[in-house]
């Protein structure tokens, strides 16, 4: 079974490489864009029944920091 | 408008990321992960009627590098 988790700032958070990026960006040409936030995103293979609680744990735990991150997951297949 | 960017390794790309990962969760007693690689996520506000043209754009020739990753985007709202 193939998971996605999403890990990504949450509101209110700064995010000095996501202003990085957007002031690149600009600098391109790319005017219309007004913001941009980084985030990270894990593709994992998970073997067993239990695959569900196991992803929720592992992003909840693992690989997310609760204070400023919050995070989604969703099974692919 | 909303849109997200994912930028991943293209198949068969080692991502020694990803493997420090998998044997972190090993180590945590998390064995039925049998693989994890990580990605790039970019959650982009964008203005105006270009913003399909130009999230395409941003994507393949800014956010992502075309020998070692691939990507893909959606427009959220």
């Amino acid at each position: 079974m193939r998971a996605k988790i999403e890990v990504f700032l949450k509101p209110g958070v700064l995010d000095p490489q996501g202003e990085t990026i957007k002031r690149a960006l600009h600098t391109l040409g790319y005017e219309a864009i007004r913001d941009v936030r980084q985030g990270k995103v894990f593709y994992i293979e998970i073997e067993g029944e239990d695959a569900e609680r196991t992803i929720e744990e592992v992003a909840k735990r693992v690989l997310s920091n609760p204070v400023i991150e919050d995070y989604r997951w969703e099974i692919e297949k």
